[in-house]
């Protein structure tokens, strides 16, 4: 690994363990036994930093915000949702710490804006998807509120997690978390689809 | 009014503009123009200002938690949640700084959970209620989904907000909030209750 993937590594795992804004990069070049002159010259700010971990973690999303509107079966959409939220998960200092970033570096915070955004248009297109292919019966009015919804939780389950005192760091987490986004679509099923739902509920809800 | 109410109320405004990791207690001493161990008589921590602001929380939220259970009508629940999210918005750090509560005040942490488990269980039986009263056609294990939405959506309101780029501090943001909670239960609603919904929606959303 290079020095660069290695001062990523150990930032993100500092970000997500005590948040973004209790780490200084004098303690990130500290935990990697680095001068702090040798960090600079790799990263030039802790803002810095934080883009290049967002960065990472719009990557890791992009295939699936590409393939998202092509999805047009239950189980699809339960791996890609899977999928998302093990990135999510990985990279979770950027939702919980969502309210520091957006005020401390309002350019990070426009972009992430911007991705939930685009996200919310992946997620209606889904669903309009799932509605033609018959696995959910729903107007276009309650499209809106499903997408909106879906993006709501899956964006902020690491915040709700912590409300309500979830184990964290469960490795079932990013399928309970998919599971439950899925319910959303519950009361919209076709009789189909429920069948798969009841077998997904088996399996992940105790 | 007296000193701990002028403490307390400008560490509040600190803390959500600016949120609590940034925060010391020797800023919020600067900030009232007060020396350190003036502020340290009254409060000897900043665990202890976090403490007693979020007992103030509880002590807006409790008379409706208490009265939630035996709501029966639509309009009622509209108010009840219109309340909640002025409290919330007013204690807004709680729920943007969960993260940061939890890693370093497990003990305020553990109060919060049980705070949010509560709600839910009192959200529980205002949904049984609705549902008795013909409000909304659901079945008990809709009821678990449906409570789990409206308790995670109001509670990871701000959070979202900040995810999204809505305008926060507009007077309009509790009643908002409270419409999109409610949309949770559209899929619900028997007929007549539509209609209240369809009311809320014009008048709330654009």
């Amino acid at each position: 690994m290079n020095t660069r993937d290695r001062i990523l590594l150990a930032t993100l795992r500092l970000f997500n363990d005590e948040g973004v804004a209790k780490v200084s990069t004098n303690r990130i070049a500290a935990e990697l036994d680095m001068s702090s002159g040798n960090l600079h010259y790799h990263f030039k700010s802790k803002e810095q930093l934080v883009e290049w971990l967002y960065r990472r973690l719009e990557a890791e999303l992009q295939p699936l915000t590409a393939s998202g509107p092509s999805l047009a079966a239950l189980d699809d959409v339960w791996l890609a949702l899977h999928l998302a939220f093990e990135a999510i998960e990985k990279y979770r200092f950027v939702y919980t710490d969502i309210d520091y970033l957006v005020r401390e570096y309002p350019r990070i915070g426009e972009r992430i804006q911007q991705m939930t955004l685009a996200t919310t248009e992946t997620v209606r297109s889904m669903c309009r998807n799932l509605a033609q292919s018959g696995v959910i019966q729903i107007d276009s009015e309650e499209i809106e509120a499903l997408a909106f919804q879906i993006v709501f939780t899956a964006t902020c389950w690491n915040t709700f997690s912590r409300l309500i005192g979830f184990k964290s760091r469960e490795s079932s987490a990013p399928a309970l978390a998919a599971y439950h986004v899925l319910t959303l679509m519950s009361p919209y099923l076709a009789d189909d689809a429920r069948h798969y739902m009841h077998y997904l509920r088996s399996k992940y809800l105790k």
